[in-house]
C-alpha cells in the first residue's frame, strides 16, 4: 500500500468510526463562555499576568534562542524554578518547554533497562509516552489500586511508581499517602504529576499530604493550567534535578521555555500564593455543578458527564457551543475507560452570572442528549 | 542500590569524565555577544517581533489554555499555520509546542511495528526519540550515505527517512536531491528537520531544492532558531495534516503553543519574508569566520572548532566569555562523532564591529587551547 493509500485509509477509518477530529480556532472575541479549558482559576487572562508576559518578551526576547544548557538559561527561569519549588515545598526545581517534556523527562532520565515501572492505568498520555521512551519494563496496575501497586513492587530494585495527583479526564484523585508508603517501603520513587492538582488544591496534594521535600517523592506540574501558561516543571531534591540537567535528552536537546511564558506563569504563581480563597470557590462551583447535573463531585475542578456514544458526546458539545458555551467532548481514544463524556470546567474566574448562566445550559443540553 | 546512591554514583561518574554540566542563568543586560544561541537573524529581540509577542499575550492571555483539539486552537494559530505554508512552499502546516513535539509528532503518528524507519546516524535527540516512541523497526545509516539508504530501503513497504536539511551541531548538508530520489523510487517517505535550514537558508533547503509540496517529502521546523521564538511546525499534504491532529498524541495531549510564541514567530516569519538578503548576510561571516579560523565553511550558519578535549572544550568557552563573548561549547553526549568543540554561530543580528571583535577573541581563545 503507499502512503497517500494508507492515509485515505485511516482517514476513511476514523470517519465510519465518528470519531474524526478537526481543529477549530477560536476568536479572541468570540463572546463564548469557556468551561472547555484547563485556566482553572481564570488567570491565562488576568493583566497581571497578561503584562509580566508582555514585560518579559520587550525585556528578554521572543525566545530563550538556544538550550538552557548552551546559553538559553535566563533569569527569569531561575526566579521561576526558585518560586515554584518555594511555594511548592520541595528543595528545588527544574523547567521545561511543555508538560510533556517534563514528564518524559523524569521517567527516562531515571529508568533503563533494568528499571520496572509502575504505572497507574489512567495516567496521562506523556507518561505512557515517557515509558516507551525508557525502554523499561512496565506492569500497568488497576485505576488507583494500591494493593497492586504493592504486589507489582514486590522484588523489584530502583522501581518508578507513575500517578497523577487528580487524574486529567476523570477528575478523581490517587490516594497519595497510601502510594508514597508503599513505595518508600520497597525503596521506589513515587512520580506524581499534578497538572490538575497544582492551583485547584493550592500547592497541590503532594503538599498537602505534608509529602513534599520526601526523597522518595517526585512532583511533575505543568505551567499551562492553573498557571494558564505554557511550560512544565520537575520539583524534588537538588540531586535529582542536577541528574536532570545532565540526562533528560528532552531537556537537553531542546529550546529553553519562552521568557513569555516563564513570565506568565511567574505572574499566575504569585496571584495563587495571594489568593488563599481559590480552592474553596473552586470547591463550591463544583460541587454545585455536580449535584445539580446528577453526577459525582470530582476531586478537582473538572466534572466529567458520561454520555451514550461519541456521536452524542460531540452533538452536546456543538449544541452549548450554538448557546455561547464551550465545553470539552472527550471521545476515544482520549478515554482511559473507553466511555466518550462531556468534560466541563469549574472556572473560578468567572463571574457568578456567568457561572450559573452557561451551567444552566450545559445541564438543559447534556440531558437532551443523554 | 538505593535511588540516592544511585544518583550519586551518576553524579561522581559525571565528574570523574568532566563532562558535568551546570545551569548558569544570564542577565537579559549581561553585555556579553552571543554567539552560542540559534536565534541566526538576531529577531528574537527585533522591536517587532517582541512587540508581536507582547500585544498577542495581552489580547489572547498567557497561554493557550488547553489542547489544541479541545479549546486551545487560536486564530493567531491558523494564521501562522497558513502563512508558514504559503513562505515554505507547502500545502498545510501545522504548529507544535515545541519542535522537539513535532518531531515526535510527525515520526510517531506514522510509523507503527510493521513500518521501517531508516535514519541518518547524525540526527537530532528528538527524531531519534521519535523513533522510539513508535517501537518500529530502525536501520541506522552512515551520515549522509545514499547509497546505505537505498541499500535499507530494499524490499521495504511504507517506510520513513529521516534527515536533517542542516546538521544542527556538524552543520553540514544533506543530499535531498539524492535522498528524494531514493525515496520516490521505494515509496518512502522523506521527513526532513529544517530546523537550522530555515531561515539561515530563505524558505529552506527543500524549497530550495524544488521538493516542497512533492507528497514523499515531508518538513518539520521549529519556531526557536530563526523565528527567534518557541515551538515547532510540520509542513505537508493537508491529507498529512489532517492526520496528524487525530492521531499524534504528543500533538493531541500538549496545550497549544502559547500566544506570544505563535505571535513572535509570526512577526519574525514577516521579517524573513521581507529580507531577501539575509541569507547572503549569514554566507559572508559564516565563510570569513570559517577560514579566519582554519576549518571548513559548513553549510548552516554555525561552525565548528574541533577541540582536543571536553576539558579543552570547556576552558576555551569560559575564556571567551570572561572577554564578553558567548560560545556553545558541545561535549559528549551531545556530539553525534564524540569529537568535542566550540559551536560558533553566525549571528546576522549583530552589528560588524561587535562580530568582528567577538571574532577576533573567538579565534585566539581557540587557538591557545587546541
Ligand atoms: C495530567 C497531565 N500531564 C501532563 C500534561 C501535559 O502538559 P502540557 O500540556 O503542559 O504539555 C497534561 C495536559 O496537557 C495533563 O493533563
Ligand atoms: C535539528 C533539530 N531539530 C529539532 C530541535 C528541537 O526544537 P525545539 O528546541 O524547538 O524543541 C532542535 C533543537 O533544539 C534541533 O537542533
Amino acid at each position: 500500500m503507499t502512503w497517500n493509500d494508507w492515509l485515505a485509509e485511516q482517514a476513511a477509518a476514523r470517519e465510519a468510526a465518528g470519531l474524526t477530529r478537526r481543529l477549530k480556532p477560536r476568536a479572541y472575541d468570540d463572546g463564548v463562555i469557556d468551561l472547555a479549558g484547563n485556566d482553572y482559576l481564570g488567570l491565562a487572562k488576568h493583566p497581571a499576568v497578561t503584562a509580566a508576559a508582555a514585560a518579559a518578551a520587550v525585556r528578554w526576547g521572543g525566545g530563550a534562542a538556544a538550550s538552557r544548557l548552551v546559553t538559553g538559561s535566563l533569569g527569569i527561569h531561575a526566579e521561576l524554578e526558585t518560586e515554584l519549588a518555594a511555594y511548592l515545598g520541595q528543595p528545588a526545581a527544574l523547567v521545561f518547554s511543555t508538560g510533556y517534556h517534563a514528564n518524559l523527562s523524569i521517567v527516562s532520565a531515571l529508568a533503563d533497562k533494568d528499571t520496572l515501572i509502575v504505572s497507574d492505568a489512567h495516567v496521562h498520555a506523556s507518561l505512557i509516552d515517557a515509558t516507551r521512551l525508557a525502554r523499561a519494563a512496565v506492569t500497568v496496575t488497576p485505576h488507583n489500586d494500591v494493593a497492586a501497586v504493592d504486589a507489582a513492587l514486590a522484588g523489584s530494585t530502583r522501581a518508578l511508581v507513575l500517578v497523577e495527583s487528580i487524574y486529567s479526564v476523570l477528575g478523581d484523585a490517587a490516594p497519595l499517602a497510601d502510594l508514597a508508603a508503599v513505595c518508600e517501603r520497597h525503596g521506589a520513587l513515587l512520580i506524581v504529576d499534578e497538572a490538575h492538582g497544582l492551583g485547584v488544591h493550592g500547592a497541590g496534594l503532594v503538599a498537602q499530604a505534608d509529602l513534599a521535600g520526601q526523597d522518595h517523592v517526585i512532583v511533575t506540574a505543568t505551567l499551562s493550567k492553573a498557571l494558564g501558561s505554557q511550560g512544565g516543571a520537575v520539583l524534588g531534591s537538588s540531586a535529582l534535578i542536577e541528574h536532570l540537567v545532565n540526562r533528560a535528552r528532552p531537556f537537553i536537546f531542546d529550546t529553553g521555555l519562552a521568557p513569555a511564558s516563564a513570565a506568565a506563569a511567574l505572574g499566575a504563581l504569585r496571584l495563587l500564593e495571594a489568593d488563599a480563597d481559590a480552592t474553596d470557590r473552586i470547591r463550591r462551583r463544583v460541587e454545585g455543578f455536580a449535584s445539580r447535573a446528577g453526577v459525582e463531585a470530582p476531586a478537582g475542578a473538572v466534572t466529567s458527564i458520561p454520555m451514550p456514544t461519541p456521536q452524542a458526546a460531540l452533538a452536546a458539545a456543538e449544541a452549548c457551543a450554538a448557546e455561547g458555551v464551550r465545553v470539552g467532548c472527550f471521545r476515544p481514544p482520549s478515554v482511559p475507560d473507553g466511555i466518550s463524556r462531556l468534560r466541563v470546567t469549574a472556572n473560578a474566574g468567572l463571574s457568578d452570572e456567568d457561572w450559573q448562566r452557561a451551567t444552566d445550559i450545559v445541564i438543559k443540553v447534556a440531558e437532551a442528549h443523554r
